[in-house]
């Protein structure tokens, strides 16, 4: 059998069903059980604003071990106040009695819309049907990732395999996130599973090594959400000797787990409201790591850079335009840039270049600008994807 | 005679047609004309990176006179190189020869395509053409303003009149601009005109006031240009006794300004790219004046708050997700939200409100957000317009 979903590594159980917070009727409600006890770590969004979930799930995150992880979509439960604290303490506690466990050895995420108060009485009843459907099948990792959804138009999974010291590691996850992404992650909620023996602080070094190379390189609009919650759970049955500090595997593993989210960090890109292709802006010669990142998050952020994008335009004016009025230090007679390896710009001085070839560049799935600042050695990137008719249709009806 | 246009105020001269720059055959090529010579005051864009046009405009705004000003739309002249600011400078020349001055008495404007060479012999055989047509008459202000559109569906023109000391004083002014419009200066070349009389230090003085209240609080996509440049020119013909330091008409003067350019910014929001309304943001209770303007910025900034009010949907999470990710001090508990004057959100909870009503005040042509961060006494505020599939059917294709 081929899993690719999160129920492929060993030791994992999960399902997904919809209990009526979504109008649509689309799946709303996911469960993630590791009867045997992981590992767990999480990143959270940096928002000062925050949903009761984020609140709920940073204190449970702390306890040694994790058996599961309940997720509702439709309804962030953020600005919902001392109710909707409760409604998060009431997911965790449902979630835990119907598996035997104690509240705080369960985490939670919720995602969707603001304000709008949890309907608690129908994601418990949920929960109890869940329970009773948990599947260590595709089937169960599949609908668990499909609940997790919103404007999503498909599922983001990946799964990946390493050897280590003659075992085999499987990693994988799913992520969900279509808009109101930006670095310091995008609108996520990812959960992702291995089952790799580590300790609960490497495999946490781990994963914000990871989530920081991928979904926080990642911007579709550039604001990150009150909910943006990455989870991960080890439920270490893979039989190899528990990861520890200091131990050369764990590069690998972290590697490994880079890999994974980068590729789901793509996926979301490529799936963000209204896209229709993704790119990476890859800055060069920047005098400090932080402003080679903002450089290139300006770029992968300007409107009119993925407006030009989305029209297959090498208007390079605009990605210069992005660089020079976003602060960083740069030297205009030195600054450069190449769109798909074609040099468009050098030295301050517009270059000839074939119009069509590199129109033909930013139409592929996939295409990379790099600008060089001129100033310094630093470099550092960023995924965005373009703007489209769609992303507005998406968003300015979402409400109501 | 009602004239409306920069020819308004006593002593200018204007012009504009078509010299070949645009493809379109739309007019590209506009001259102001001051012969009696006026006190002169600019400011221009803060990017990086910068048209050879601003970097001539500089040096020639620091004349203690100036007699024209030449400005030319469909090209940038930016990243254009020694070829660029040659052809700035000849710009000036020529018109200074057609007009009998020195060429650091003429200022000058590029907007456009970025990095594109000028083509400079439609532009002088222009200017020698516009140089015999130039008229102090509503025909001339508004073939002048329509001269510097480049998406512009319409041209904007705003005309003040105040008394100082019995002497009637007016002000006029037209500004370009519809995309790549972000604070510290739209994409704007903004052309002012007055009779009034007053010192080259107070007038500079009383601009940097005006467009700090005006185009600087106004953004579309939140990058500003590498050509944003606003000059004044002030003919000193009114017959007022000349405004200097510590006069109290200096804030009467300042005041009319700001109102004539907050007049002409909010034209502008109105006719950004692809925009269908405008409205405008309010901080209180920030940090720190600076903290507010961000926070205000980031608001008027965010695509998903910009969708939401182009589908006149009172989505107020998204203006709280805006604020909380945008790095300023605020107090979750304290944090509260009115809609055109409509509680949404108060002391970090949603509040009870009617949206159909709050929906009709969105879908007006202007509205206000005003958000309170509850922890301090500043204020600040900024302009924005909505996100519309327009604006991408603009952008999406503008090179090619």
């Amino acid at each position: 059998m081929n899993n690719k979903t999160i129920t492929a590594p060993k030791g994992f159980l999960a399902t997904g069903l919809f209990c009526g917070v979504k109008t649509s009727g689309k799946p709303d409600l996911a469960i993630l059980h590791c009867p045997t006890g992981a590992v767990s770590a999480a990143v959270f969004t940096t928002n000062k604003i925050v949903s009761a979930a984020v609140t709920v799930c940073k204190e449970h995150a702390r306890n040694a071990k994790t058996y599961a992880v309940v997720v509702n979509s439709g309804n962030a439960n953020t600005c919902t106040g001392t109710k909707g604290f409760a409604a998060a303490k009431l997911m965790c506690a449902k979630t835990a009695q119907e598996l035997n466990l104690k509240p705080q050895q369960v985490l939670l995420a919720s995602t969707g819309i603001i304000g709008h108060t949890l309907p608690i009485e129908k994601i418990t009843a949920g929960i109890a049907k869940a329970a009773k459907k948990l599947s260590n099948s595709p089937g169960g990792g599949l609908a668990f990732a499909k609940a997790i959804m919103t404007t999503d138009t498909r599922c983001k999974q990946a799964v990946r395999k390493i050897q280590i010291r003659g075992k085999i590691i499987t990693l994988a996850g799913t992520v969900k996130g279509a808009g109101m992404v930006g670095p310091n992650m995008a609108t996520t909620i990812g959960i992702l599973t291995t089952d790799v023996a580590i300790s609960k602080t490497m495999l946490q070094k781990a994963l914000s090594i990871a989530i920081g190379k991928s979904l926080n390189r990642l911007t579709v609009d550039g604001h990150q959400s009150t909910n943006d919650t990455a989870i991960i759970l080890a439920s270490g049955l893979a039989g190899n000797k528990p990861i520890r500090e200091q131990d050369r595997n764990f590069k690998k593993f972290a590697n490994a787990l880079t890999e994974l989210c980068t590729d789901l960090a793509k996926q979301m890109a490529l799936d963000a409201e209204g896209a229709t292709r993704m790119f990476t802006v890859v800055i060069h010669g920047a005098a400090t790591k932080q402003q080679a990142f903002i450089a290139a998050r300006a770029v992968a952020n300007y409107d009119l850079v993925k407006c030009a994008i989305h029209g297959g335009d090498p208007n390079w004016g605009r990605i210069i335009c992005a660089v020079g009025s976003c602060g960083v230090k740069l030297n205009p007679n030195k600054l450069s840039c190449t769109i798909g390896g074609i040099p468009v710009f050098r030295n301050g001085r517009s270059v000839s270049f074939n119009p069509k070839k590199v129109s033909r560049i930013i139409r592929r799935k996939e295409h990379t600008i790099v600008v060089n600042l001129g100033v310094g050695k630093y470099s550092d990137f960023c995924y965005g994807c373009d703007l489209s008719r769609e992303y507005i249709t998406i968003n300015a009806d979402y409400h109501t």
